[in-house]
């Protein structure tokens, strides 16, 4: 991958603000803005110290097109391990338009989706789990998401991987040294001390592969369907769980083309709340295909919400065996999802039928979302069903795809390797095994690369990463 | 106004991006960023040079916020002329708040719209003309707009008013000494270099002021009504303008709630064409609503594009008299409006049916939207109608409102004080008037300033500038 060049590109978010930064990296970043930046000091751009601010105007020939402050960051000390310019400029969408094409003019080339960070990468600025973890940062939307990605770049998770890394290629490095000596009969590998690592090794993949269920969801969000009829208070719920929390609501395009997911933080921690109809049985026809798309918005979720209107038993309709009827049918087809029943508008119902729902409805809780009463119970039942325990201890946690099935075919190679210890294998056979399981644990900190690896990541970032 | 506090703010426009900018000005900038800033290398920022950038982490306590860059300015080198620190972060909305929230709980306050650029004028750092420049500047989204505001940045504008100002209020003086000797009889203040004075500053005041019909318009961009039928190909046009310039098109909400104004930059200078329908007699009474919403949008309008189309005259429907009576009607009712009658669709008729609409219809422009041909000489007679040369020469232009009123004002006083001169006033009243010539002088730069008016200028500012 070559990078002689010199990119450019907007580093901070569209649009018009105080201040938008231009970013200029390579080797001829700190020529190119000595080309269009005039210091009011008249000192020489090419002449100052790295990590000094200049303060001067960006000139197309005799045309001034701002006033701006020039950062300047010399090779190495600088994000991406070049030269790098930062013109810190008026936030006008035209200014900063006209800044970039100019530095075009001027030689510098448009920088590709994160093509600032694969710099980094590739001047070993940092390793590939933190590259991606850039990224992750700037999406982050929540304190879990981000307190995931802030421990990831600053390499938690692959010092962790590069410690194992090298104590099992140590190992490798020996028994291919017996291997050089395989006449003479020699052990340099302590046999007891490679069994223990191969252990210690199991335990740690296995602690990460777990934590891959509570990472996803911490950095995407826990999917909660909300299951009842539409007047049954879900709005007024999510608005009471919203205000509370002074939390950030926003509506995102749904799964499926017809629902609206609405995100709302809950003690740092993300839930989407899919909307759904309720799924008594019915005869009708188009009520089915409404039933068949609930079931399908549950499979979706993590968490179901059964929503209950508690007004309805003044009603002769009501019926505490169709309530319980739809609780069973929910355990019955989704056995591994957690199940929250919930009574709204309590505050329309006397004490006594209160008492009576909930003699009668398992683990039924009571709320009245319109007066907030059982929105805090409710929260705090959500977050009880989060591992949130790892997140508080600070534990590694794999919040990526891509390290999850790099973390699983490295357990199956150390399986492999851990049944050759059992059975006696060969040394050969055995530094086999090792170097596959050393393969997938190099693919995580990009030790092992290739280009189309690198095109796939860095091509879901943002321009100017 | 008082400014002994610390003022935090984004910086950069709202949303993620690669870095965000958070902003703090004021005493307390350095010993606040000094607590939630750990430099990577172990030096305190109290004890940097300003004009530095420094690598270290945002902490809340043991919680690591964000790796960040701060940048130091030291009052009074800096935007603000106060103590100034840049923390640049990752640009996640969730770090973003957090970084804020830190700030303002350790002693700092949410900076109010505009109050950085406030407290640079408050300090001295620039006049309050060029202040507002500093807005117009942000908001500039075209080579016209954008040339304005740096130049009234740069103070171009206000460093005219400066000298006028400062030369009269030297003859003010004189004059005033004069009436502290006024039994000698003495004049300190030269009469006929006095009228000299006036005469220059009458004719520099009527420069500016008349500057400000081209100012107004290439700031705002000019408002171009089209009337024609719907299926006169109007969106045709727009798009043949639009592509032929690679310009920016945004759909800005018009005036009037039914109306969707496209805004075009062409050479630099950004129209606003208004879409409104016909205007041909009728006895329809919705018809008849219909001209008057087109009157009214023409009113608004500096230039109205009649837009016919050609292929009509195969039609019976066609009358030459019917387009001219059309013609003659705009021209009766808007002689001050630039008037252009365009045929469209000329790819559709023949030579001959072309030659008899241009001698029947006087400056008739031809155009086929579809081909391209004719829209570039449309672009030329929409540039024509405005004042470039004054951008060109790169003179004075008066955008400002506010500047207008108080040039108007100011030259109402020096026309007071011309007839003072002409019939021999005496000192004392001519000294007055000269002061009030200056208040008004003084109220463009903001050497005369209160905190009203202050406040309603910055009040337009977003916040973070």
């Amino acid at each position: 991958m070559k990078h002689d060049d010199t990119i450019v590109a907007l580093a901070t978010p569209a649009g018009a603000g105080a201040i938008a930064i231009i970013r200029l990296s390579g080797v001829e970043a700190i020529s190119i803005a000595s080309e269009i930046f005039e210091s009011v000091s008249g000192k020489e751009l090419m002449k100052q110290n790295t990590h000094t601010v200049h303060l001067g105007h960006i000139k197309d020939r005799d045309r001034v097109i701002d006033e701006v402050l020039a950062t300047l960051f010399k090779n190495p000390s600088s994000y991406t391990g070049e030269d790098v310019v930062e013109l810190s400029c008026h936030g006008s969408n035209y200014i900063q338009q006209e800044i970039i094409q100019l530095c075009l003019r001027k030689g510098c080339r448009m920088a590709k989706a994160g093509e600032f960070t694969l710099r980094a990468f590739l001047n070993g600025k940092m390793d590939l789990s933190q590259a991606e973890a850039v990224a992750d940062l700037i999406a982050s939307d929540s304190a879990a998401s981000h307190q995931l990605a802030i421990q990831q770049m600053r390499g938690g998770f692959s010092s962790e991987i590069k410690e194992l890394r090298e104590q099992l290629l140590n190992f490798a490095s020996l028994i291919e040294l017996e291997l050089d000596f395989s006449e003479e009969d020699v052990e340099f590998a302590n046999r007891e001390e490679f069994q223990k690592l191969i252990k210690k090794i199991t335990v740690v993949l296995k602690r990460l592969i777990d934590s891959f269920a509570t990472g996803n969801v911490l950095k995407n969000g826990i999917p909660v369907a909300i299951v009842g009829e539409p007047n049954v208070g879900k709005s007024t719920l999510l608005n009471a769980l919203l205000n509370e929390d002074r939390a950030i609501v926003s509506e995102i395009p749904g799964t499926t083309r017809d629902s609206i997911e609405d995100e709302i933080t809950i003690g740092g921690i993300n839930f989407r709340f899919i909307d759904t109809a309720g799924i008594r049985e019915t005869e009708d026809l188009v009520e089915g295909l409404g039933i068949r798309k609930t079931f399908e918005k549950m499979e979706q979720a993590q968490v179901v919400v059964l929503l209950l209107d508690a007004s309805i038993v003044k009603s002769e309709k009501f019926s505490v065996n169709g309530v319980n009827a739809e609780i069973e049918k929910i355990k019955n087809r989704f056995p591994q999802k957690q199940l929250v029943v919930i009574a709204n508008k309590v505050d329309e119902i006397s004490e006594e039928q209160i008492k009576n729902l909930q003699s009668t409805i398992v683990d039924l809780q009571l709320m009245s979302a319109k007066t907030g009463e059982g929105v805090d119970e409710l929260k705090a039942t959500l977050l009880d069903f989060i591992n949130t325990g790892a997140l508080r201890n600070n534990e590694t946690i794999v919040t990526n795809t891509r390290h999850y099935d790099a973390l699983l075919k490295a357990l199956e190679e150390i399986y492999k390797v851990q049944e050759g210890i059992d059975s006696d294998l060969s040394g050969d056979l055995l530094a086999i095994d090792i170097r596959q399981a050393l393969y997938h644990f190099g693919e995580i900190t990009g030790e092992i690369t290739n280009d189309d690896l690198l095109g796939n990541i860095f091509a879901n970032f943002c321009i100017g990463v």
